[in-house]
């Protein structure tokens, strides 16, 4: 039978602030891709988090970031190699014990926001990134973009690398995401999300923004959970996925 | 052959700025309580002194704090009791995976600061300090205050207690610690400082500041890196001890 | 005419978390207790609601606060006088260049949360969080409680005091508020609690809890506007003091 | 008779940690450019440096960052202009109060670190500086680069700018300052840069690396007092100045 991973990021409030719907996207998710305190996350919510997902039999990654509360980890910072690594082994270690007093683990590692779009291209970040997982714990497999520097990195130092598309991003011709800063980059009808998730768990294809049938191998799909609507994209995902017979399991 | 372990705080840096003198100090204890993030010790400088430490074979304890880098967690914070245990928590996790990536391992948990003052008394955050230390890991030791709130709540939830002395403070007749706010509290002497420490590891006695001798029971004692002269102290205590015949070995 | 102000803490969220619809409270309160940094606001979400602010007319307080994003300030901390008064002054500060680039300013000074509860009892505080106000702009007037020690210490450095009460909160017959620890400290019936400061306002006399008719003369009441139901409260208020022929205008 | 102003960075401890000697360093230079608070400066560190400062006569700039204390702002952020703007107003205003209560008052402002590297090219954020600085207070000079994007952004929006120069930087011979990643990028013999600034100060002449003699017309000269023998070299340079016959005075 067929199968896809859902994967969603979790736990990114802080304190008093919430974002998103932790406890819907538990009931849809496979995989929780868990804030670790450097973007958001304070250690109560990241163990309340950890243990609903526990509950739910949902995995645990650690969602590595920047060191960047008021920024939301959203900006590249031009961070020493040597600083970087050991801010993710820092935070891999931190959710580390909270998924562990949750009555669970980290299975895998997924950088957040600037982190992830920087070292998609920079390799000296993704090595460091690569380097910091492999110290923490070289038995985690990293979440990412195939054809990525850091899926190179990783590779290089012996990591499981398992790329995931974005149900609700337009792609290039050639693989690559449509920018942000150009119109349409973003998908917002839940129908036609779901239908593009279903025929890329299916064919591995997406149609490009040209038009164009392209070729993406994954193993997971990222669904929001933060946006306005992003439950009900999410749901009609998980609803459409379930459709067509195909089963919505964590990547192996 | 009798024998103590000397323990000292390290890796109380934050970035750019540095604290004491980790590196001689690494020459001197057998057990270094190095900061975990939250009142000093950004990861790279922790990292670094986990390396230190591995390399001299000195063993890693967490020493873990209110969150409060302002006040390098000397200013008590009323948090609540799942707060405190999350903090705790990530605290140790955080430090475990630097300590991982260092080769070596957190083998014990030591507050710091107000929190360790707090609960020498305080039973609600004691008890959550606890809690947090045998959810991240139930086969860690604590080092703190024999009779304290916090050594109580420890054995409760079935954790191994250490207890330390505290190489340059003036003890009361019942056992305490002479408040910092009063005269004479702290002792500068080094030769005095030893003499105490070497009377302490071979007869588990130590003169009060009313001359009576008392008994303080330890398998550890808490030699300062951070203020002036601090490793010229450790250095005697340690110099004294080993004239003495008295082992400096880590406690079980 | 009669008149009373109505007070809200605005400007609460930080970086991408956002707490409380400002703008639904800014048309309706007089006085915005706009949070500076400490416990909440990121500089630009602060500019962002201080432009609103001025747009409506509606006057900026600076609500100062200890410094604990991670608790949002609603945690008592023991921090050292010298440092309290620094900490406060440096967050007025802050906020009159926020308000001041907003084409605004920062006409009074009310804490925040756990500093707010300490200082009607902790003279210590009390004396440093007047001396920072007193040192930042002698000028400014302090929202609070009538009779705490943050008041008399107010007072006793030459600051004008402004009284306030709380629209959903249960008085003790002494004039205190019901501790939040209590069933019933807070109301939640809007038309109740409109009904209530329609009495505050006109008489001066609010219901306590026994049922006494208790005396609380004050010029501004506090609305809150980050609980759920909280615009609607806040609404009826300002509706049924209207209704009344009260003007809703800014203190003196 | 001639003259020239010494700057240098001042007040960048934090808590418990220090950094360089505020005491000496006041007794050398005529401009203290004090940290804000967002790479360094805990309020009540800048409060005793202000008083100082005020003490000794000495002028006292805002020393506006980055939000980075883990980096002391020398990482570049790629920080949206809607937050710079914010932050730069927030940091100006937060040490205008604390210069205030010190007897004294904020009469420059300069760039630290990876800002002011950032913006000699990078016009957007060069902007963003401009318009808080524009936006907090006018009327208040902007130190920096001659020649930088910051000072013609600052010239548009109707700033004064006073140029520096390094005392202990190697020029290239079209004026700009050697790369640190470059060997021989900065000076450290203390008779050599005194010679050096010297000269600056009579001739408006450097030399530079290839030995050609290059015009470099400014009206301070930033010495720093965080380098080991960093006062030495500081003194010296006051020393030469003064028995060269050039007045040290604050700049206009």
């Amino acid at each position: 039978m067929a199968g896809i991973d859902l994967n969603a990021d979790l736990g990114e409030g802080f304190g008093v602030w919430s974002l998103g719907d932790d406890d819907a996207m538990l009931g849809i998710v496979t995989s929780a891709n868990v804030a670790c305190g450097f973007h958001a996350g304070d250690p109560a919510g990241l163990l309340r988090v950890c243990r609903l997902a526990a509950e739910r039999g949902v995995r645990i990654g650690a969602q590595v970031s920047y060191r960047d509360l008021a920024g939301f980890g959203r900006r590249f910072i031009d961070v020493a190699v040597d600083d970087l690594v050991a801010d993710v082994v820092y935070q891999i270690g931190a959710l580390q014990a909270i998924a562990h007093a949750a009555g669970s683990a980290v299975t895998y590692v997924k950088p957040h926001g600037a982190l992830y779009n920087t070292i998609v291209t920079n390799h000296e970040q993704a090595a460091a990134v690569a380097a910091a997982v492999q110290l923490a714990d070289a038995s985690l497999p990293v979440l990412g973009m195939a054809g990525s520097a850091f899926f190179d990195e990783a590779a290089h130092v012996g990591l499981h690398t398992v790329a995931e598309a974005f149900a609700d991003r337009a792609y290039r011709p050639d693989g690559q995401l449509v920018s942000r800063r150009e119109p349409n980059a973003v998908l917002h009808d839940p129908a036609e999300i779901a239908r593009r998730v279903v025929r890329l768990a299916t064919s591995g294809q997406v149609a490009a923004v040209d038009g164009t049938q392209i070729a993406v191998s994954v193993e997971s799909v990222c669904v929001h959970g933060d946006s306005p609507g992003a439950v009900q994209i999410a749901s009609a995902v998980r609803d459409q996925l379930e459709a067509a017979g195909i089963e919505i399991r964590a990547f192996c």
